[in-house]
């Protein structure tokens, strides 16, 4: 049924939006004094979506982001020694151990016994690496592939390197917008698994009919049987 | 003789380190009133080389090390309007054009035409993309390969995934360290082209004996003519 199995890393084999929902938090407890909770997540998420073009995804950019709202929303006067502190917010993100949603382990098991498995992520480089290289699971996988972005253009390509036909590929994901629209665009099979919580910039409005083209499930953990009933056709 | 030949990046195809040097500076301006110009480079390096673990290389990862090293060399006394001039650095970094190496755009367009080549980059993904995107010959490039380190491991991995035998593989770069000893020792071939300033951390001192191993080039220009006379052994 399937020559490759893909997987988003984040928020679809390991926790990763409450840690940045934790430190943005942490911010606007930081700037209490300046500007009310709302106003500080407000800014924020406006400053990284306008950075994200030339920082990228992932916890640096989410830093520089960070210090530079707190910046603006205190006209400056906020102290280098409160800015430190944002520093250390960062450096709790990038040191907090990888942790597997719930039934990843044995799902990402079974199914490298009968498919290779790649894992597709945006993100930064050196940090996904050290994240993947916590899971446990990374022995799995035979590609791992981190991209800038995940459009129909970058997966395309990745299928033509990797000598793919896009029906015979299955990418399982938490964000239709990136996960799930862009591999339906192109031919391919999605099984879209949300997470509790996901990134604004993520989120978009499935419209009508598009539901069609993947599949959903609950949790990654039934994702082994939908693939046993695919095969069975 | 070669199936395959990569290149470095940074310093090899375009310049990069005076960037870094030119930002090194603007922040040693900025902090005049608080150390000397050799304080801050000196205290720079040590933040830079701490974090390297675990923010990798890049700009943004300098960035963070710039903004770090004036908090603590104000005993955190820097007012955020200040660090906002050092993020701005950042971005000046950022949106700079690439800058091409003088005979780089000659040597790639005839080289492209009897061998597959590649680049092995370190550095920040979208960066690096961007740079690439910007210098007009991504396009003689099969293959782009942003990796978080150049250790032997790294390339034995790479060569493996690209099925090309060390003894068939080629390595042009400006580090001694990154780009040429690994590969050596991998039983591979490399080109040196030093660069008029390279970053601390990527200098080494050749050890006697070492340098038998490779070639050594004043300019890419020369590059093609190598490979020629080589391949008439």
């Amino acid at each position: 049924m399937f020559d490759l199995i893909a997987f988003d890393a984040d928020d679809t084999l390991w926790h990763n939006e409450p840690l940045y929902a934790k430190a943005q938090d942490k911010l606007a407890d930081l700037l209490a004094s300046y500007a009310d909770s709302d106003t500080v997540i407000q800014r924020l998420y406006e400053t990284e979506v306008k950075n994200l073009g030339y920082y990228g995804y992932g916890i640096k950019s989410f830093t520089l982001s960070m210090i530079e709202t707190a910046i603006k929303l205190t006209n400056g006067r906020i102290p280098g020694v409160e800015i430190e502190k944002i520093i250390g917010f960062a450096q709790d993100m990038l040191a907090h151990h990888t942790q597997l949603l719930e039934h990843v382990e044995e799902t990402i098991g079974v199914l490298a016994q009968s498919y290779p498995l790649m894992i597709i992520t945006k993100g930064d480089l050196l940090d996904q690496e050290v994240k993947l290289s916590r899971s446990r699971i990374g022995n799995y996988f035979q590609h791992i592939e981190i991209v800038s972005n995940k459009t129909e253009a970058i997966y395309a390509n990745l299928l033509t390197r990797h000598k793919i036909e896009p029906q015979r590929f299955l990418m399982v994901g938490n964000s239709l917008k990136s996960d799930i629209l862009p591999v339906i665009a192109l031919g391919g099979h999605a099984v879209y698994i949300p997470y509790h919580v996901t990134w604004a910039h993520e989120i978009i409005e499935p419209q009508p009919g598009e539901h069609n083209g993947y599949y959903e499930l609950e949790h990654i953990g039934q994702l082994a049987g939908l693939i046993e009933e695919l095969g069975r056709g």
